[in-house]
């Protein structure tokens, strides 16, 4: 209560200090923007282009869309984001996890590449618009933290996986029958390797050692050197051009197309995205609803993370609804310019905050490079080979797959470490919009089953003080005819029976107890369910000879009873403000 | 942890001396059999019996099926709960909540009263048997806590008021067509009202009429009279059996089955019950695993509430997980001798107790007597009408609709309420099944919902004592330099965020503060989700100018803190055992 007005007050003033800022907050680093801001965002713009081209175009290719769509959704959305983002360094666009959910939920209702596929995109990233918009109009974003951060390592570990395997066709020039169940492909990829097309696996491997090169040992090699950090990140970060030019080059030169049936992107169109619309049909919305959900939320917690981890080493603040209303809204821009789901991706934020970015004019000159990509540069894209797409689209998800956290985790608490197993197990077993919902839910059961047993302690005085502390833990004193207990949770309806039990067992084995204190420090509220159980409990220690007592009531809880007779009913003189107050009552001290 | 080995101690040894009782518990009673308790057994026994004959058969025309299944499933199940049940008072056989979940099930995927539908429901019994036995012998007994109060009161009053308008079609003599949804049946009959059947209206209406007087006013009647509880009791029960009586001869005197077209039981085949078996079939089983689980729940829930209730009445004691092996038995009873699904029935079971029930043998007496109409009486039921059948059951399940529980938990408790309105709701809007599992989701979502957003106090100490509470409730003392906070909630990760941002609001409106100590006594446990960021959060505060304490850390907690090497990273010295200390050493006393 108290502190729930303190906030809403200190809030409300500096809401209106900076009501304009709030909703725009693209003004606050235009009217303090300095020259020397400048360097800093148009090296980064350019690098996050650089990545943004080949990643782009392979992300669309995951999602079953023509590469270009990959490069109009790198557009629009990325200025609308600058202009409505509170992080100054999030790289907004297509990203593997999500490309991956569109797959998914487009797969079973057009044909891959098609017209109509192209237009189901477009309708959910208008969907996820809608939803992401609203969730930010209506500050709904603490939702999202219902996903724990077990459930989403979980998730994503194998997403990653799943994503990387999806991959296998074109690295290895292999027509694998597209199936939702994880094994299948791999079973039929292993099966029919000796079908593979070699020239096209050549290529493949060759990009992934490339690419590894760049991302694992050019960097310090470089730094070796002497090389500033201008050059090495740049330089260490363009793997993926890399490839893609020695890729195109070596199939352009030797007609490997042609001659050894490698697989290419082929012809992609020129010029700006067009003018584009979803399709208005609430029934297909209905269908689509499922994964756009996902897509929203998938998508918000990996933009939110690492937007909140970026933005706090440099000491800036990102508002949690803000950013759904910015990432909303650049949906909607993907929507009309022939985009599809974009947010904010993890590595090229990273890129782009460590190549130096300042502010969101970083993402607007990103931007202005890949629309002049789309509108001079489509055509040198003709023979860059799949299996080449492919490779960047695994080497960049490797990394996402997460033993550590596993580790630590698991050494911590096996509760949570349970729900990371079992949702990385759902993801793959039974698909990944399907495996979040389990993990989600088994996380939330694992809470539930733990605050179903709660710790109870018997407590003593902890020397000449006031302080009563569990008699197992501590050298405490304690009084035969008093016995206090803590409970260590809220009482409500799946542990009240536990209690009830655990409580009368205890007092059976005890016969000289006459008086029982139950220490509510730990008992933030007491369901209608529990008060029930509370009451029969009461009578059950009175027909024993063992009068009920209570202490440490929290104020809101005994609000609760009060308004209800329960107060009244166990006397009020049989309520406490303190152990201590208990004790010396029931002449223990 | 000390309590759970206490009590282990305790029951272990108990244990061992009752080894044999425990899963024969009616040896328990038969040793000390004493001849006083043969008339209150046999007196409930016989009353029940007449309750029963024409429940029995009214709950299996409920549930689809030829009313002798009911009679059938009133025998051997009896027996076999007065043998292995905890309970000396529960009435076990058909009860209605059971048969339309039957009716639900089997409905589907048989026509109603063929024999395909009746070995269905007998397979049933078998996977509910199954699962009941099962969750008794792992003493999953526990589980059902899962279901709150609540949400029970909810289902249970919309399940009543689906029964009740089920019987429509029976009351009106109106072919109304089979339909999940609850407002199309309502619908059909307000419209189609004009074609019902005036006699079967009458002899409904007459049976209704009889019933509610021998419910809520003969009674009453006969005690002032002066008669005794002996006589006043079976007399006051036999309602059902008055107008099975009654309605029977007036069909069969005047004709009315083909001059009026009343629509009546029929032939009821004599002898008795054949040997059954059910389907083995796995893949039908798992079609009729959600039915069965749904039965086990609420089914179990029903028996054990009303054992218990009736047990504490009388100081005997029901055990949960043997009640299951029991109930689980019956219903394998059950699945051989020809019967649906069973469980303890609340209504028998209160007459049962009120009619002197001591022992278990009043359930082997109705089983007996129930045997006897099977072998001699069924043809006496050939004229008896549906209407009056019909009749028995919307009676017995008026009582079940609970407006008073939703007056008393919307007074103590909004969000239990709302579980509550939810259920209630969701079973009239989408059935039984998935209603009562979204009711169960809604306690579980209320539940995270509550304890996402935890109340904190900054506390003071209350005079001269080492009690610390909050400053807005009580005249306590506080300091400036040092900022005292008690969250009551377990931190997890539905909450971790909402701390971290109002402790961050918090510090930032007092520039003052130059400690924060974080009372831990509302603190169960901390997820690693919440341990994340509250790393995160000293590192802010750190930087802010704030040091971090803890106090009242709970020994569980702390075990797992000092695993992971967090009590090193904030400093062994910055954690007190009580605020009171902290206080001391921040030179705040």
């Amino acid at each position: 209560m108290a502190i729930h007005s303190l906030n809403t007050v200190s809030t409300a003033h500096k809401t209106k200090n900076r009501l304009v800022t709030r909703y725009l907050p693209f003004l606050k680093w235009l009217v303090h923007y300095r020259r020397e801001d400048l360097v800093g965002d148009i090296l980064a713009g350019v690098i996050v282009a650089i990545m943004l081209v080949p990643q782009g175009m392979a992300y669309a290719l995951l999602a079953g869309l023509p590469p270009e769509i990959g490069l109009y959704a790198s557009i629009v959305p990325l200025i609308i984001y600058g202009l409505l983002g509170t992080s100054r360094t999030l790289a907004v666009g297509p990203v593997a996890i999500v490309s991956l959910l569109v797959a998914t939920g487009v797969g079973t209702l057009a044909e891959s590449g098609s017209g109509e596929y192209v237009r189901l995109a477009i309708t959910l990233a208008f969907l996820v618009g809608i939803i992401q918009f609203l969730m930010g109009v209506v500050r709904l974003g603490f939702l999202v933290n219902f996903l724990s951060h077990p459930v989403l390592a979980g998730f994503t570990s194998a997403a990653a996986i799943v994503i990387g395997f999806s991959q296998l066709k074109h690295l290895l020039g292999l027509a694998i029958p597209s199936t939702e169940a994880f094994y299948e492909l791999v079973l039929y990829a292993a099966t029919n390797i000796m079908g593979s097309n070699p020239v096209t696996v050549a290529i493949g491997l060759g990009s992934i050692a490339v690419l590894f090169y760049f991302k694992n040992y050019l960097g310090n090699q470089l730094k070796l050197l002497g090389l500033s950090e201008a050059i090495v990140v740049p330089v260490s970060r363009s793997g993926p051009l890399v490839v893609v030019v020695l890729g195109t080059l070596l199939v352009w030169g030797l007609g490997l197309d042609s001659r050894a049936n490698v697989s290419i992107v082929g012809d992609v169109p020129a010029g700006l995205p067009p003018l584009s619309l979803p399709y208005f049909d609430l029934s297909l919305w209905e269908v689509l609803l499922p994964t756009a959900l996902a897509i929203s939320f998938v998508g918000y917690m990996e933009s939110i993370s690492v937007a909140k981890s970026l933005a706090s080493k440099r000491r800036e603040k990102v508002e949690a609804n803000q950013e759904l209303i910015a990432l909303g809204a650049a949906n909607f821009g993907a929507t009309f310019t022939g985009g599809y789901p974009v947010t904010g991706g993890f590595s090229r934020s990273v890129v782009n905050f460590a190549a130096g970015a300042n502010t969101g004019l970083a993402s607007m000159i990103t931007a202005l490079l890949i629309g002049l990509t789309v509108i001079f540069l489509t055509p040198l894209f003709y023979f860059l080979p799949r299996a080449v797409l492919a490779a960047i689209i695994m080497v960049a998800v490797f990394g996402l797959i997460d033993i550590k956290t596993l580790k630590h985790v698991w050494r911590y608490n096996k509760a949570d470490a349970a729900s990371m197993i079992v949702t990385f197990g759902a993801v793959l077993a039974v698909g990944i919009e399907t495996g979040i919902l389990i993990g989600a839910a088994a996380a939330i059961l694992l809470f539930i089953w733990r605050t179903s047993r709660p710790h109870m302690a018997i407590v003593g005085r902890v020397g000449k003080s006031e302080t009563y502390r569990n008699v197992l833990r501590h050298d405490v004193k304690t009084c035969p005819h008093v016995l206090t207990m803590r409970v260590d949770e809220s009482l409500y309806f799946a542990n009240t029976k536990y209690l009830e039990d655990t409580v009368l067992h205890i007092v059976a084995d005890r016969p000289e107890v006459k008086h029982l204190v139950l220490v509510g420090s730990a008992i933030n509220f007491i369901d209608s369910s529990a008060l029930e159980t509370l009451e029969s409990l009461i009578k059950e220690l009175h027909d024993a000879g063992v009068a009920f007592h209570m202490s440490d009531i929290k104020g809101p809880v005994m609000d609760r009873l009060k308004s209800i007779g329960f107060v009244d009913e166990i006397g009020v003189d049989h309520i406490y403000l303190s152990v201590h107050e208990a004790m010396e009552t029931l002449g223990c001290t």
